[in-house]
């Protein structure tokens, strides 16, 4: 260890509760009561869905931009996007255009939400001459194959007879087509990182429809119609494009969104938490790291898989220093063997004893600061 | 650190839930699962007051012998008491004959209750021969300022027309001298160890009539009538043996048993969770220590000051490895600082995240053994 020891200090948000932003203060401060002397770096996470913007506008000191598009059923909208400081880099978020909250007010429309306003805001970002489009799912109302966003690029999605189909999910079903002669002429310079943090392909029982369908408001039957819509399209794109990404893993993400990337823009799916550590620079900071604090909500097994976690375990166990790695959880569900397996070395709950979960909620950042403070006089010795 | 790392287990019982050896087994058996080659030191520990003599016994291997004497309101009683394997000490508990709990079945005696039985247990073991005997308080029906201990050991307190008054703290407001000619002819041979965890002085509105005289069944006019008999005892113990007792600290412990074996046997009053860690070794155990593990049941201001934790947080800070302390609690109440500020590394509890009492009474062994499991593999390092 170095003479003065470096905590980096990575947490997701407590769903419900703070803010990634909030939870990294708290352990920040709980650091810094038990070693007042270490330097500590509070890069807060997201695990590439919802929120994920935020915290790479914090990460990056940039003022997200805006446009006016349509959300998931049409009516018009204010999206936020960004671009990096350096200009290379831009990102687009799902659900500002296209989620599911900002059409909670309408009756559910699963055949018809569509992605078209996601494609405009990208449009938007190529227009500002990024090199590299990070594409962040989650919360998405649609299951459109990503067939919006292609259009809102300048794609026309045709039927049999060369007509353009509709948006959403039901168009699908008449796919025949593409016309790629209007797609955004950057579309196809540029990188695109897609953020799944789910492994489901397109179709099937663990498809796009059968899974996540139910949860926008498809009845069984609706749910018969869109797989098979999907697999039409599937069949469209790897025509069109030579491209099979019908079993893709991660391609029944956000209603199939990452299908159209990858065939038609060359994306790449990978691990949003994975993709949000290294936009904010997590990799170098955990390279001369003595300890790494994160925390979610809930610790579980779907911690090890993908989410952010996981992903600081990783790049722990490539760092030189090899860090131990400490989770601060709401709850700590998964057993402390099975933590150690992926890489975690600890994971404490911040709850003080028998307690609800509404008192808990009351108190997270007062725990955090308890618990951060005393793995870390564990961790780096008494001073 | 040694290449055979060493771990300490100490832990107090949960009250209410799991005894002291019940959480050392769970505690050992996480850090085994963490640390599969680390040399692992099982001291169950107790802090002086009821169930301490099975903790020794435990420590000792030894079975705990019995005298039938008579209990707090005069019946016959079983009680237990010990002698170590190789003789030199005697352990003599309270609770066993004069306890609160034995006579919980008949209405509370608070003006006659007395320790004429533990006196009859102590003569008991000095006649086995001891060195030293070791007097666990705690769990006492009476308010008798030890009197009857000194009965059961031969001695005759008297009253002004030189008649033995009755047992109880009634009879003290009655004695006037002491007649020490029938005292146990060992009784003076042999070093009086008692345990207190409480500094409470013999009278006054701390004393042992004030603060614990009504748990003990005293109402309001019982209370000042036996606070008066005390006092009037400690003039009689000053008179006889020359030693004040009315001010020393601890000597209202138990209904004042203290002040008696302080001022007639010249007891020596110390911290119970030290003379418990004295007697189960457990200052050479850390002595070479790298990590030591307590617990108990509400980790909070009075664990720092002269319980369990308190006592292996002192005997840490003397050892060479200055191994880091932590405590595995049922709850956490102190604050991470003042744990430090007392010696205390770290604290966790138990809590898996929101839960209830009961809930986490049934998951007690299991939650031990992941949070030490935890706490080993941060302490000792990835293995």
């Amino acid at each position: 260890m170095s003479t003065v020891p470096h905590v980096v200090v990575a947490p997701d948000s407590f769903k419900g509760s703070l803010t990634a932003v909030d939870i990294a203060e708290a352990l920040a401060a709980g650091v810094r009561s038990a070693a007042p002397d270490a330097r500590v770096t509070c890069l807060p996470m997201a695990d590439g869905g919802e929120g994920t913007l935020d915290v790479l506008a914090a990460a990056w000191g940039v003022t997200p931009r805006e446009l006016v598009t349509v959300d998931a059923v049409g009516r018009p909208v204010t999206a936020r996007w960004l671009v990096s400081a350096d200009g290379r880099t831009g990102v687009v978020e799902l659900a500002q255009a296209s989620g599911l909250v900002g059409v909670a007010d309408v009756v559910r429309q699963p055949l018809h939400a569509h992605t078209r306003g996601t494609g405009e805001v990208a449009a938007a970002v190529l227009d500002a001459g990024v090199e590299e489009v990070l594409v962040c799912l989650g919360g998405s109302a649609s299951t459109d194959g990503g067939a919006g966003i292609l259009t809102g690029l300048g794609v026309r999605v045709l039927d049999a007879a060369g007509e353009q189909v509709p948006d959403g999910g039901e168009g699908l079903a008449r796919a025949a087509s593409l016309d790629l002669s209007g797609l955004h002429p950057r579309a196809r310079q540029v990188r695109w990182r897609v953020a799944a943090d789910v492994t489901n392909p397109l179709t099937g029982e663990h498809g796009a429809a059968a899974v996540f369908g139910p949860q926008k408001g498809a009845r069984p039957g609706d749910v018969a119609f869109l797989d098979e819509a999907l697999a039409r399209w599937a069949g469209v794109l790897e025509r069109e494009t030579g491209v099979a990404v019908r079993e893709l893993p991660g391609a029944g993400a956000a209603g199939g969104v990452p299908a159209a990337l990858v065939a038609v823009l060359g994306a790449v799916v990978e691990p949003g938490a994975r993709m949000v550590a290294d936009a904010v620079g997590l990799p170098a900071a955990i390279a001369d790291a003595d300890l790494v604090l994160t925390g979610e909500g809930s610790f579980d097994s779907q911690s090890v898989r993908g989410k952010v976690a996981d992903g600081i375990a990783r790049l722990a166990q490539r760092s030189p220093t090899r860090p131990p790695v400490v989770v601060v959880a709401g709850q700590v569900l998964l057993p402390a063997d099975q933590a150690r397996a992926a890489g975690i070395r600890a994971a404490f709950s911040i709850a003080p004893g028998p307690t609800t979960m509404d008192e808990l909620v009351t108190h997270t950042a007062h725990r955090l600061a308890e618990v951060a403070a005393s793995v870390t006089a564990l961790t780096l010795g008494g001073r």
